[in-house]
């Protein structure tokens, strides 16, 4: 294995600035800055476009799957052990330039590094660009992993609309692509060996210790629960105040008890979506829906702080007289990364950096199509710092050096996995 | 002045349960219960066309002035000094059967109470049907009788949109009305020596009282303002708690703050309508608009609640990192019905009613047409029991007994206006 000099250094960094520009104005907002790649989009079939181009420019050779996931090979796809690398390209609404390109970008990349290294690939070798991660427009994330893995069936996918009741088989349709071909893709799946997902840190962990690169070790357990409080509409400036049944008092105690709660046992608990009946101004609302967001590193740190909001709920809505329904829309068990993988990558990061202290590992509280994967392939996530931890915003951001790192990173593991 | 025996009660009471069936199913959501009828929309036409039937089959000349308002005249409308009563059709979203539609009904009844005690018309007299008075779907309340008295201007009220953007203008036009007609009518209103509006009450007062009829002494001062909470959108999976701005727990604390200052001054707030961005399950908001309703029975005590708000939400805005923006949007100050009119009322309905205590004067929250038009017009309302105080709900009601009762007092104060 090389280590990288300089030079390569320097030859990573140009081939990712060129990239870089290259995808910087796709699907961007003029207003916000930040980006609006939804799925089957005009931004998303250009954000593909982009792949398509990066991939065959390198001699590559470009496939979408069934699933709408797009693939850039180099050797045998049927081969078998394939050693795959990549992310997605889509966004949430005013999402940042990092999250899902900067996996993608590192991924071509690290392999024009290996090229300039003379690595010579004994295995195949692909970059991926998953369909629809981030879900913002079907309120599903990581539908093109979900399918192809069996985890979501064409059945329940047919049934996606978006906000303006668009079904996905329509959106795809109109994007030019076939929604009666979706569902499992056992084969694909097991013709891999080996998939290593880079991604920008979402959280401030390799800031606090100093690291510009770390491994996953495990997504935590998250779920999303809808608090539906209902109460009575009524006139805002005629009804007196114990006269009352007004649920966004209710929401205000809860909202204030998740924060309490998450606090006392070391979770992560939000409120940020909510919808209001009537949503007037001056009427009381019938009814305030609240979804709350909980992750935590353990399952039982989780149920402590869900449990604890949904107590203090019910307590504050008896008192108000708010009748309360609390549904659990979703919820993701712990997904472990497998340790043979995850091992290998630390040795490999670790030899690199002579008898260093080792590079971190870190949990997520983010889902990931790699987390999805590692149900039927081995699996494994590099993080890339983030000094200030915001992800989701326009300015999410990671330094040019720690960029290149993540290139130099990346490129040491794949060679380690796809060039031994 | 006649007294009312039980054949007149029986009478109005007939003439009364006919109309109010034939408004019943219009407009009205089978889903709800509740009434959608916004200006300018199918619904609200169904509703005019109602008026208009009713002023037809009673001899009445119907009319439509310039700003949508329709008018159903007995006698000269040009001979000055008339009597006018009337209300509304239109409704907020599910809105209730009585908000409006009461006294538009009300006073058809009192007309054919009058006839049948066989009364003579000294003055001109009317029935009026005030456009938009909710408005529910422009955002303006009151928009007829504001463009009437010019306390909205024509070009203010062509800039107005409803959520779809869809213009008033447009909208008057696909209803088969002049838009460029807007506008004051200044001859109309100085030909109108009284008005007096019948209205379900919207609150409680009267059923604490035991009384089914009140007289409305002033219209609460009150005000609409938008809090602008902006914090830093962040991921909800992967931001420490530390590391948060999150604009929701300040409105959260705001809104339970807004209720403990409306308990301490003894006025009103209602934090009803609320905004959020992004508004993802996964997503810590960037901002949280919410508005705040307040009002009181005098503008010290709104003035008190409102600063208090105000102020709480800046202690915890600054404690939490949380920009705040307080934008008074409307603002209406304390309005006095005429004194001599009302007193006239009380004089009318007490002298009815013998040596005893007297109709009960009471003060109101809401806003009315009676209430802009007061500016210009001698002006009085009449209100009817709640036994609920619900209001702006599909609830909302009024027992039979009270309905007919303010028929009767309604005849009994338009004879003493327009036939003494």
């Amino acid at each position: 294995m090389s280590g990288a000099g300089a030079a390569d250094r320097s030859g990573g960094a140009e081939s990712f600035d060129a990239m870089w520009r290259g995808l910087a104005s796709l699907g961007r907002d003029a207003g916000s800055g930040g980006y609006r790649r939804y799925a089957w989009t005009g931004a998303d079939l250009e954000c593909r476009a982009w792949f398509r181009a990066q991939a065959e420019s390198r001699g590559l050779v470009h496939e979408t799957d069934r699933n709408g996931n797009q693939w850039a090979w180099h050797g045998d796809p049927l081969a078998g052990d394939a050693v795959v690398t990549g992310s997605h390209l889509d966004s949430v609404p005013d999402g940042g330039a990092f999250d899902g390109p900067l996996g993608v970008v590192s991924s071509f990349a690290a392999l024009d590094e290996l090229r300039r290294r003379g690595a010579e690939f004994t295995k195949p070798f692909a970059v991926v660009n998953f369909g629809d991660e981030e879900g913002a427009r079907f309120g599903l994330a990581c539908v093109g992993s979900r399918l192809a893995s069996g985890a979501l069936t064409a059945e329940d996918a047919h049934r996606l609309r978006d906000g303006d009741g668009v079904p996905l088989p329509r959106a795809m349709e109109a994007a030019g692509y076939d929604p009666d071909a979706i569902g499992p893709d056992p084969g694909r799946l097991a013709g891999i060996g080996a998939f290593v997902e880079l991604h920008v840190e979402q959280g401030r962990a390799l800031d606090l210790s100093g690291d510009p690169v770390g491994v996953a070790s495990a997504i935590w357990p998250h779920g999303r629960w809808r608090f539906d409080f209902r109460g009575e509409a009524n006139h805002a400036g005629t009804t007196r105040l114990a006269d009352r049944r007004d649920p966004m008092l209710t929401y205000a105690e809860t909202v204030l008890a998740a924060r309490r709660e998450a606090e006392l046992a070391g979770g992560l608990a939000t409120f940020g979506k909510i919808a209001v009946e009537p949503n007037g101004v001056n009427a009381i609302p019938s009814l305030v829906r609240g979804w709350l967001d909980s992750r935590a590193a353990d399952q039982a740190t989780l149920d402590a702080v869900v449990t604890g909001v949904e107590r203090a709920a019910r307590e504050h809505a008896e008192r108000a007289g708010i009748d309360l329904d609390v549904v659990r829309e979703s919820f993701t068990p712990v997904v472990e990364f497998q340790h043979a993988l995850r091992d290998e990558i630390r040795r490999t990061l670790g030899e690199r950096d002579g008898a260093g202290r080792g590079v971190p590992v870190l949990g997520t509280g983010a889902g990931h199509d790699a987390g999805i994967l590692s149900a039927s392939v081995p699996t494994a996530m590099l993080f890339v710092r983030n000094p200030t931890g915001i992800s989701h915003s326009p300015s999410e951001h990671a330094a040019e050096d720690d960029c290149v790192a993540g290139v130099r990173a990346l490129a040491d593991v794949l060679e380690g996995l796809a060039c031994s």
